[in-house]
């Protein structure tokens, strides 16, 4: 009954790293069983750290009876190809957003862990705090009436390096993703996307054709309007912040605190802001691994579904369509099965 | 130097009594003198209820050599052809916004307070409020450096009857229209406008070809995004904020609490929100006033120009175009002396 | 009906100056008639600033027929007499706390604003505070149930030169006066003081015999405990906050920012805090001359009465009683009509 | 290096079962290797719930090698034995406040944990809250300057029930304890305490002798003045929070929301506020057993000394003595090596 999913972890980048902090102990359903990185000095710290062996590859890991599951935070281009192997070793499988920066390769995965029957959930971890999740269920049940505005804002503080940028997908399918999974999550199925970008805070940015700041906004099947403004250049800090504004209510989820003390100095009264998406999140990126385990070992369904990893990937190129060629692009969700599937509509306007 | 500006007040609705009261009792530059409206009963009350008299017309008053200026809060019909009388009386002319739903009835009020050299000042209170004043200052010293992203909202509680909105110019010219000022005046000037409407609330609002909930998009000449949501029924009360973020800082001026104390109950505090502009701008619409009068009295320019109204006019067109047409709307500010003029571009995209 | 009551102002330190601008152009019952300062100089600038004629003395003042009513913010050794003589003149009072340092010259003021049969309120500002007076009027209604604890803090950011504090009465008279008038106005009467003190930040305050921080813990008839902490040396700003923690709920008026917005730095954000009693209290020393002069236009009793000056007074009294004698003091409040008189019970413990 | 410090918990009432989860999933240096508790049933049933052994008797728990520290949150009778017979087998021992209602037993106990060399810590988990910890790290380090006022609050939002405060020890000890302990861990020695009590939300209180609400003032050493008010009938929630004002700054650790979230409705808007210690101190709990995992394994010295827990046990008696007798008790902080010993001075004042 209160058996640990023993899992397996991929890739000890930074989002690697708090994983396996997670897994070895803050999730009471999971313990970390081994970890991996195709750099082995790195694998061989964070392996000490937490008190786990090292896989010697990741062929090993796949091979291991002793693990129910992997976790995998590599690096973009290896999650599709990961996330087939470790299905047909039986494994159950958490990745890191977005499965591939490749349409056809995001439905061979999605196909791999189907046919597996294997439980797979993507890294949304917005759905996971108990902030947004508080506020889904009380939109769910009906307390803020019909939705007339859906409003949310990601900053980054300092953007990336470019060597990560590179690798990234363009700001849509990298930053803007979240916003677009956030959105279906808490207001419903989405008809059209236009999206708006800049480059202002270093030039780099527009020399390989990317933004980093972005206002996205969208209409919903309900009619609503939604908008996202996201940016990697914020410079006080990392921000997530989520407004549902209803019939009946609305509910914001506001940037909080960084430590709940202010500090009082003539005239002026200041408190710490969250510097990074680890200081803004302390508990999503533990409960999206802890309801993944639970989700395995009781063989439930996951809060997040391949098909939603789809969708918000769909909806992220749709808006960087719609930044580049500079209209609406309108969009068709259409149910299959218990899934949606989205495709672009053409050229309406 | 300490004389009061003589002020009679021309139409005695909401923002008319409002006006009377600051001008009675609150702005230490200026008097009011009498008062007029088009229903005689509401006339008699007002003035008794600040001692003032009653103007048997307006053309009583603007013959009345004992007041220096009017202050315009009839409805918007009436504004361009009073403000011309007004100006040709010699008076200085107050007048709420905005100047008049038709372009060259505003080209001709402009041209007749230029002629008649009298002071003039369109209501765009948000100027005036010490916040935004406060903020827009710091910008403009250069302490949030290089600004990448403009946001504001503005939303009411509930929409204006039925008879109100078929007079008012439709949503972008009504409502936004003070939100393109605030945009120009903190940010700088505009180059494209894309807006997004819906009727969310009530069918009537799509009865009248209109709407009641907008998000707007803007690009600055500086390449700095903006956007701007606004709604006529955020059924929780009067917002109206706004984020500049910079490259060196971000400023947000939020929704304050109506009443500074928290009510706790079991499990939950509440503080109270303002219902209104009346309870959000308890200083704005008082110092507009008073800057007003000391304008008039120290023959200094306005803090608010014609060409300011004239802008915000044409940008609250070019979005309701952008809606109307569904596509973004280019737009030239073109500068003309001190002033800037607005066009809007042929069909960029 | 709006006829406005005609105010001399005498005294015109900081208190004095900020009485002129309401008295001048806040106040809608109430106008500034003349003013007058012991410094000829002073007054003749007051006098212009505000567009009114000086007195030239006292006695002017008090003899001119055209003068409804007398605000006194003179050196408090100046107040009695001054109120005794304006009393007789016929004029209606207004005076700022407290009445006097001496308890006879303050009952004599009293005898002769009741012989004399007019209007007298003492500057007890916060009554008037539309946060405070919301939060009494809801514990009036019985929201908040029995009260279980009061809870006060006044604090100042620098202490005032030491010319001032020695003919300001001590600490307690001077600044807990304020706190134990809210204390009995917010929920009843008191039957014993326990004060403690220190002085902290200056030699200079020990020197004299005085303190710059104070506890004073109260014990209401009702079983209630309350506790006030003042300070001359906050450093950070003034701050005056109160809460009341009753069986059924709790109101806490806390400390405002000055400006509502918020400055965001990497890692920080920071607002305004108010420095002094001006900016704390933007709204109630209006509001306390408006009610003032609608008091004396209307013939109504005032909010704070003669008897109410004298039981905050008598209470500060047994604060620094308590305080120098390292004791409680239990104190006994007495019905006399309409009125409470406190004694001081002979050495209950 | 990474070695779990293997910790058996006796007692498995409220406090025992948050330290279950804790040791059971969130503490990276100590693992949960068996429960005990009186009620055999209530054993069984978190041993299951957490995946550990139940031990037969707290004698096979204090027996069994493979344990390398207690923790204890038996009844407070308890403790002072336990940690006896615990230090005397050898183990580590983590205990709830109170060590004991007794002061020999205290001392007894703190002899025993002398004399076996083991770690011994107390559960003041203020301390170790992140919040108190970077208050108190910048008031080290000299950032606040001289302290001249610290105040704090503790509230229950429900009494508990009268079972428990039979053996409870009384309000000083039971709930100021943890408020004198904050006293010197942030300001320094206390010498002389003031308290004052009430009964009011339940005469239930009277008819034990124990009071719900209290007022206590603290004069510092260092010549500082601090207050605490504590109540067990808050009503709105639980509360802990403190202020420590000084001579360049003041921090503030106000009462947080719980959730990070607003919910609006007409005119109101409103945030959820923690209900209990359990919604309060999310983190201090944890962190508390995870610094004494650390110090047993690295063999350093506890962040709380067993002289801590018989300061602030001495200080609530010399509280309850203030309060029993209405006066001030004058106290005496002695050093004796690294600790400090705290006796009552005969009759000051």
């Amino acid at each position: 009954m209160t058996r640990r999913v023993r899992i397996g972890l991929a890739g000890l980048g930074r989002m690697g790293r708090i994983h396996a902090a997670s897994l070895s102990a803050r999730c009471p359903s999971a313990a970390l069983a081994c970890v991996f990185d195709a750099d082995e000095g790195a694998a061989r710290r964070v392996g000490e750290q937490f008190g786990v062996p090292t896989a010697p590859s990741q062929e090993d890991m796949l091979a291991d009876d002793a693990i129910d599951a992997v976790a995998i935070a590599t690096p973009t281009g290896t999650h599709a190809e990961l996330i087939i192997r470790a299905s047909r070793a039986g494994k159950h499988v958490f990745c890191e957003k977005p499965v591939s920066l490749d349409r056809q390769a995001t439905l061979d995965a999605i196909e791999a862990v189907r046919t597996a029957g294997v439980t797979f959930q993507v890294g949304f971890h917005r759905r996971f705090d108990p902030d947004w999740a508080a506020a889904a269920d009380r939109i769910r049940a009906g307390e803020l009436g019909e939705v007339y505005l859906f409003r949310t804002s990601l900053r980054d503080m300092t953007p990336p390096d470019p060597a990560f940028l590179a690798g990234a997908g363009g700001f849509f399918v990298d930053v803007t993703i979240h916003d677009l999974d956030t959105a279906r999550w808490m207001v419903g199925e989405i008809v059209a996307v236009t999206a708006h970008g800049a480059a202002l805070s270093d030039p780099g940015f527009a020399d390989i054709g990317d933004i980093d700041t972005a206002v996205v906004v969208l209409r919903f099947a309900s009619g609503a309007l939604g908008v996202i403004d996201d940016s990697r250049a914020a410079g006080y800090g990392y921000e997530c912040s989520t407004e549902v504004m209803g019939r009946d209510a609305t509910v914001r989820i506001d940037h909080p605190q960084y430590r709940n003390y202010e500090w009082r100095t003539p005239g002026s009264a200041s408190h710490g802001l969250p510097r990074d998406f680890e200081e803004r999140f302390p508990e999503a990126y533990v409960a999206e691994l802890e309801s993944f385990a639970r989700c395995v070992r009781d063989g439930e369904p996951p809060r997040v579904t391949a098909h939603d990893a789809l969708a918000a990937f769909d909806l992220a190129r749709a808006a960087e369509e719609s930044w580049r060629r500079g209209r609406t692009v309108m969009v068709e969700p259409q149910r299959a099965g218990a899934d949606v599937i989205y495709t672009v509509k053409q050229e309406s306007r």
